[in-house]
């Protein structure tokens, strides 16, 4: 019996990963008493759940807020909060204090409350900047291009050492792009990967920026919440002191999205996105990684989307769209 | 016309450093107008200097004094303060309060203070862990198993981040084991690599803790300070995002130093050392790196030592050591 702490919980893939362990009942190889849902907004608890769950609205980097959230103890914790990429670059402190400062409370609160939990670190590819290798090995070292993804590293080199040091018992699973975001389209530089597919699917129009043979690393939503939940049970010793690592996921050129979405989706649909060429996109894209070779984590069990087309179909039976 | 701040100017690197400056009156293609040295006890200013020099006892951890150190806005800042390896291990919240808080202050002393200096970071190759290639290439990632090496990359992330903005203008230099270091042995797990040079040197008897096909990346104290003068003025643009980079070294190993000792020093000299197998220090420089491939740091300007035999002969003419 494990209580599971989630801190981001409200954000989209904290609320599909709390959707899978509600309907698992488990996670880790254990069974869930107890589930504890963080956020800076107050999560909502899943409905019909039998487990006792609470809620709470906290932000990790306010000073006793994450020895609170640890006070009980919870066995299995996933650490998922962060302001994101665009925003961690546009408010230098803010990112820093969230995503740096944010973390190490979360270690230094566990360190202090004296018990060894796993932690699951979302970490993100973002931890690499150009110029790369055509697939980025497991050894390549992390220059990250943006505050965002040095913060992320950063975060990475303190749970391998807390874990090293026996403090924690963490694993770090770098998220490839996550495609196809459900919702609406977003300002981020990435958004669409996911807004040529889903745009189209719900009949609006999207705007694609970049040239076709852009390549870029992807993963669904139901991988990434099955990267995070293997990561909860995968051995610590068979992973070693190396405690970070990139998780599988598709390299995908926007050709073949397109080509995906016309088979899924028919011809008309895909006559849906317009190209567009943004310089400013193209420029950020260019810098961004387009394949990895994932050998550890595949070894580890962690296990990748079959193909971009069932990424597609999985968007479309998760959300319930009617074609 | 530069002013120049030394922090950790009190250590054997620190004060050599110093000299050389003091001889040269320029750094960085710049001269030196003033100089500003501090430490954790207070340095001993160099005797003889026409320019001014401040020595402060400066605890950089402690709110406030990486703001007084940067007040009169120092153009070339070298970074050495740090507690060593084996203090970092044994004291956790120590390491991370000087090592990785202490540089966090400095750069944000830095920032608020609304200029861009040149800063020379002191890096480590403890920022790699085993399991290594033969020799370590420049895009090796960093996986750390020293809580002082987490710290290191940690600074090193920053160091990148901080200059990317533009807050600082930052250069990590990954300093190799430094061989021979003078003085008396200290108890860290690499001093055999400088002692069975240093004590027959001096007459005295010198233990051999592990077996003499050890391979290990050195460079002499006159190196580490041409890599931290010549960082000093090394063009920004030529070094790019990428800021930190590993200094070339020579892979040299015990055999191959025992047999410069008799060369230089005789063949009674290599008879004071004594060959005493040591399981705990034979684990610890298992898991170091043995040999690097620098191309980024010699393409840039980094010069290495001659050979083995220059940094003998160099330790015996600096410290003035008669044979």
């Amino acid at each position: 019996m494990t209580h599971v702490l989630v801190i981001g919980a409200a954000g989209m893939i904290g609320r599909k990963l709390v959707d899978q362990m509600v309907s698992d009942g488990r996670v880790g190889g254990k069974e869930i008493s107890r589930m504890t849902l963080a956020d800076v907004v107050e999560p909502t608890a899943p409905a019909g759940v039998a487990m006792p769950v609470s809620c709470v609205a906290a932000d990790l980097a306010t000073p006793g807020v994450a020895d609170d959230l640890v006070a009980h103890h919870p066995g299995v914790i996933f650490h998922l909060a962060a302001i994101v990429s665009g925003e961690a670059e546009a408010n230098f402190e803010k990112g820093y204090r969230i995503n740096m400062q944010g973390t190490l409370s979360l270690l230094e609160a566990v360190r202090h409350a004296n018990y060894c939990p796993r932690i699951v670190y979302a970490s993100s590819i973002a931890v690499f900047g150009a110029p790369f290798p055509n697939a980025i090995p497991d050894d390549f070292h992390q220059t990250p291009l943006t505050s965002y993804g040095t913060q992320k590293a950063i975060g990475e080199l303190l749970v391998a050492d807390y874990s090293r040091k026996g403090l924690i018992d963490g694993i770090g699973v770098r998220l490839p792009t996550i495609v196809v975001r459900p919702g609406k389209p977003n300002k981020a530089a990435s958004g669409f990967f996911s807004g040529i597919i889903r745009e189209p699917l719900n009949g609006v129009e999207a705007v694609l920026p970049v040239s076709t043979d852009v390549m870029h690393w992807m993963a669904s939503p139901r991988a990434a919440v099955g990267f995070l939940t293997h990561a909860a049970g995968v051995d610590g010793e068979a992973v070693g002191p190396r405690r970070n690592m990139t998780m599988p996921g598709l390299a995908v050129t926007v050709a073949q999205e397109i080509e995906t979405l016309t088979k899924v989706g028919g011809l008309e649909c895909a006559k849906l996105i317009r190209h567009e060429p943004d310089d400013t996109i193209m420029r950020i894209v260019a810098g961004w990684p387009r394949a990895f070779d994932t050998a550890r984590a595949l070894k580890l069990g962690f296990v990748a989307d079959e193909n971009f087309e069932a990424i597609v179909r999985n968007y479309i039976a998760d959300e319930g769209i009617a074609l």
